[in-house]
């Protein structure tokens, strides 16, 4: 399995987990090195707050790890693309590489602004794509 | 003293905690029904994590006080305009107005687009701009 899939997968397990709180299911981790420095996933009703996103408590947990605030060097996978509020942490923490699965049409940051990313963040979407975003659209199908 | 000026002293106060903590000097406090349920200053260099920014310390706060993910019904009081990470976040809480003090000519959310604020809050700047603002300036002429 390539790297990027592998870390993927990871990111997907904690969406799952997500799920299985009955959050809405999206999961991140961020790599450095060939070492998962950070991971987490979407909490924002457990913790009753709306900035408790999987990547805002990935990149808490990876700079906790390094020790520093910022995560060159690193790449975020994640199982939907990032909001406005997400890329724009991403952005402060000059996060090298963001790998995102399914596309969010409706706040996913690109809708916004490209701009809000680091200029020199590298970004590549799809891998996983359709299982991320389904086990999404499946969260809301159950809801309505 | 106008409410308005009275919860921008606070968040000044805030802000001036940062300054001694060498942190960039920003405060903020959020209000709700003539009650401070949230306040935070920048600790990004204290915690080394980039999403520690006042506002966001303030919602994490807030939403804690009140037990719920929103804050309709509530002002964010922050003494330099929001940057796109802590607009979008404010935008995800609904919170009912911000007033910021001095504008980020540099980092403001305004720069990137006004739709990273919730289409119903409504903004007030320029309350104490100078005292707030020069509070930053002083501190990054000490930097350089």
């Amino acid at each position: 399995m390539e790297p990027d899939e592998k870390y993927m997968r990871e990111a997907l397990a904690e969406a799952r987990a997500a799920a299985a709180e009955e959050e809405i299911p999206i999961g991140a981790v961020i790599v450095c090195k060939g070492r998962i420095i950070g991971k987490g996933h979407n909490m924002v009703e457990r913790l009753h707050d709306a900035t408790a996103h999987a990547e805002m408590i990935a990149i808490t947990a990876a700079t906790e790890a390094l020790g520093g605030k910022y995560l060159q060097d690193c790449t975020l996978y994640v199982t939907v693309e990032p909001c406005p509020m997400c890329a724009a942490a991403l952005n402060w923490s000059q996060i090298s590489r963001i790998v995102y699965a399914a596309a969010d049409p409706r706040r996913g940051y690109s809708l916004y602004s490209p701009n809000l990313l680091h200029p020199r963040t590298e970004v590549l979407s799809g891998i996983l794509a359709e299982e991320c975003g389904n086990l999404v659209s499946d969260y809301f199908k159950t809801k309505r």
